[in-house]
């Protein structure tokens, strides 16, 4: 009820405030006998960490997990699986200074109007480094999809105005991680490293989009009338911090297309039931129909900027603030593990749900 | 874990094929002692209903609703209220070449996949009347947050290529109401009509889109770090018939921002704390701000449209198929109840819920 | 979260008060495919019916159920099954002096602490006609649990004074439903009769107990550590009206017993694993374990009784008063149907629950 | 869904095998402002910790507990707060004869056909370890019921043959932590502990019961039809390992009972409403009535004796077997906090739940 769980059958709990012990979680329902690589979780909190690259925060966090539970000579037990990463430099005399301000976008007054107090350090509960446990419990249900030939794929198609124009068939997807804004086309990526790396020195930050693609899911798969395959997502997605807009398929083009124009065709294929076009996005009546399922999420640009911003303080009165620190100029590269484990915990835990629809 | 219900506090179970006995639903939650006004449900059903303008279909479906419980001398006693829209005029005859045929766009084929059975007649638990049940919790809702002050208003911003360019704030909301199309726009309401009758004679169908605007929700409201407040209303939104797309604030453009544009500046007005923009939408880490909640939600045109179209049968045969029966080529306008439905019913369960928050 | 919700998976969700329109409820969860036997669920309706022998009360209701939803040529769809018995005899004029009123150990006073309101006609939304609604869920998920060879059946183990001494095994249970107190011993039958129609005579009512019986559950089924298999059966059953103690095997007899009687020994049985002793009733750690489990469940007299009663007003008056009407003065053969019924649902859900457990 | 979590909206999600690296779990939900003692809480372990008298094992577990996030300064934050007791002492050699072996009455021969696997090592899952996180939830729960006045006080009733007859009434219950046992009737507790040793000397092992106490529950709280308080409270204990019976007030002996001898009458007491009985146990139609509420749990002797038994190991042969190791041979002493803590987290549950039933 509280919000700190996601997830019905794969149900991920979270915990943890950015300058407490530690982050982490409990993944309930998690099928046993799956033998998990625990490299590949790790390797998957590498790709959302700080300090990964010259446009990342040069904050250099070892995100080391540490399984708790569940687990037993690397196989899942069926029982709870909890898992802690702990904050090692929690130098958190850095933040005083927030003890005080509510900064300009941020979740500091929010929070504090919710619960009438807060951990003002490093933003708290409210700190991107919630996504830990996202993404831990993400790699495994992507260890588990792969056991059913699912993959899910994402990339970064926008920062600030840098825009790939085409679909995502026409990218060779193969590249994203060759280059370290995770875009698939080469050009592109060139433009948004240089365009992040001005933007930083300028002490600014920078919006962007991701999209992504699961391939192989099954047809059949979602909860109408309300946990429609794609609200599920949709809701997955926009819980990611930052997060403004989240689109499927054809999205917001739709508005101003004509049935005739957008309706998918069925046709035979090989045997196979395809079709001719993909506007539904592999999801129609909020079931997936066996196509690929992609969509499009946007992000705001990140809150804090190094520059003076006017905001108030804690005994309401108007103040000019300056953030202090490092921090990433334009979030969306490594936003791209997150969006890709939410995908997964969706996608399984549909994939679950919906071994107990027939009889 | 089915998907028929909604809402954790203030919980809507819905039921219901489009040609079975009746649609309707159980509200497991709702406080006692709320007086309520069955009149303005009846209204908002009509706000929702076929055959209410001349956009809109022929057909006459008198959706009169029926209480079974939970309400005693017209106020709420705390106890489940359940209600029914009979189907009167379940004339199925007309439905019978459904049986066979998978329809382009629908969801015929996933519903097949997914329960290996389905209803035909009307697209069965798949037809937009299950959106019936929506609106009725939703007026439930809206009356409860009347007491709090508030209210929650949505319009049609789009229709096709006909768009609204402005914000909300430029808009007489008051006109929304006053013409066929729910636009508060005169001027692009009379081309939006003019496209849709076009359309209608073409034999095709429209999408369009959906401003909705929540005022006077007080700071504090939302589950972070899941069910933010704008993933939990994304969720809703998106689970309602046709929605393929949704954003919160500044939504995708947000994507081609900079920090220091976005970022809402908080300032003492009148001994209040505001925002002196708000691209936030409201909502700051997925937490209410006392500012004005508002976003926009694509719809993809209706798949039934009155030509003829290839697809395929239940044989896995490829056919050519032309519907029948009396059809709206865009039902964006008959939308706007069902999301402000939706949005009540979201607003209401986390205010709710954070009545106990705190100690 | 308001208590009117019952299952995981195979979910039922409960309305209705005694006078109001109608009871009913909405299973959500109910798989596909299965083909349901309307005849057999009116049949346990009318076991459980008021008016069925002379030992019951002579009210008639005829508790004729009409589904909603969800069941399509006799066949489940996958989609939520509603359904309503309409309250046909609704005199409540009986009920007017129950206004202000709050009867001995009745729920008047604390629905009315709880909700601040309460429909006091025959009980409202407390009156045991709301079993109606999980006998008729109870009846489905007994047909299903048939699919699986699962066989429920209960019994009167106890009315009043007059107690079975002997284990289940030593009835032949086939006799249960032989008698109108549904009691398998037939000496033990008659004196219960006798007791219960001298109780009536008297004005007073009588209390008792049921012992149920569920055979071939599958090993592996509950869902440890706060779901085991005996506590969700422990709280199905003791939700029900009247119900004051539920023991799963030896139940409070092993209190007093050594660990070296207690231990069901383990041993090879034509290649199948059993206990030498059942002690444990069938369910180990939270989870069946292959063997028959068995519990007992104790009910209270009714509270209604045809004397004289002091008690307090809805003006905190100390009055005298006495019920009128016709009632039941002994209710537990007609519980009969109603321990099965929360038994069949319980295994059921927890069996879909165990579809998805191993990988 | 998968069986770790317990409440609403204080919900705890348990997690931990017992020679893993941690058992812990997480609490969502707690409301934000609470200080908490956390002295108070590592009292409430040591109460259930092994090693604390001459009658419990002389294993030295020092269950230390560690809060990983949600409290901030000694307040909550209302966020997830999450928790840990390392397990220090995990000699698991010791537990490699249990690999192969299916214990009698124990868990081994069910997880391992629920899960297809499990951790032998000391029970894993299904070790009474799992009760820590039990205590800590129940702890914090105890702290805030404090502040509504509401206290919680269980004692032993019985251990074997050794039964308490009188009413708790009759005891004077601050003496319960005064012996070893836990029982408040100092002549019984000799004779309890007396027993106790003896049986211990015999490689045995002893049953009990356990009789617990909640005073000043406000009227009101209870969520019928399905979750009323009793179901609630009886589905907690009855959760408990070991814990094979549950009854509320009269319980078993209202099923003897006549209706003129168990009503409750209403008075008015001093301006308050009170019952002149009370078999009700404070709960009636599941909701409290202001009175105490009161019941009794049995359980069964521990499956670990020190004699030879036969069993079966996993490779379906009959096989004698005997236990190593330090056990107790009767827990009920140690399950004293254990039943308070379950309490706790229901009653304080439900009057969270209860502060939004009404507008």
């Amino acid at each position: 009820m509280a919000g700190n769980s996601f997830g019905k059958i794969f149900k991920l709990t979270s915990f943890g405030e950015s300058h407490g012990t530690a982050v982490g979680g409990i993944i309930d329902g998690c099928p046993s006998g799956i033998k998990i690589n625990i490299d590949a979780i790790q390797k998957e909190l590498n790709r959302r960490k700080p300090g990964q690259s010259k446009i990342s925060t040069s904050r250099n966090e070892n995100d080391n997990i540490e399984f708790l539970s569940g687990i037993f000579n690397n196989v899942t037990l069926g029982t709870p699986i909890a898992f802690a990463i702990f904050n090692k430099d929690q130098n958190s005399k850095d933040y005083n200074q927030l003890k005080s301000i509510y900064r300009p976008s941020h979740a500091d007054f929010t929070y504090q109007e919710k619960f009438g107090i807060r951990d003002h350090r490093g933003g708290g509960r409210a700190s991107a480094r919630e996504t830990l446990s996202r993404v831990v419990a993400g790699a495994i249900a992507k260890q588990i999809l792969e056991k059913y030939k699912i993959s899910i794929s994402a990339y970064v198609s926008q920062v600030g105005n840098v825009k790939l124009k085409k679909n995502y068939l026409q990218y060779d997807l193969t590249k994203t991680e060759t280059n370290i804004v995770r875009c698939p086309d080469e050009n592109a990526a060139k433009k948004m490293i240089r365009l992040i790396e001005q933007t930083q020195k300028n002490g600014d930050s920078l919006g962007g989009a991701i999209t992504c693609i699961a391939k192989n899911v099954p047809a059949g798969i979602g909860e109408p009338v309300f946990d429609k395959l794609h609200a599920e997502i949709g809701k997955a997605v926009l819980s990611i911090p930052a997060c403004k807009g989240f689109e499927i398929g054809s999205g917001f083009d739709a508005a101003s297309m004509y049935g005739s124009q957008h309706n998918d065709i069925f046709q035979i294929n090989k045997n196979k039931i395809t079709t001719k076009t993909n506007f539904s996005g592999g999801i129609q009546g909020g079931i997936s129909n066996g196509q690929d399922i992609y969509f499009r999420a946007a992000f705001k640009p990140v809150a804090t900027i190094m520059s003076a911003q006017e905001s108030i303080n804690t005994e309401n009165q108007n103040i000019i603030f300056k953030a202090e620190g490092r921090h990433d100029s334009c979030v969306v590269p490594r936003a791209v593990p997150i969006v890709e484990a939410m995908t997964a915990i969706v996608l399984l835990d549909q994939l679950l749900l919906q071994k107990i629809s027939q009889h």
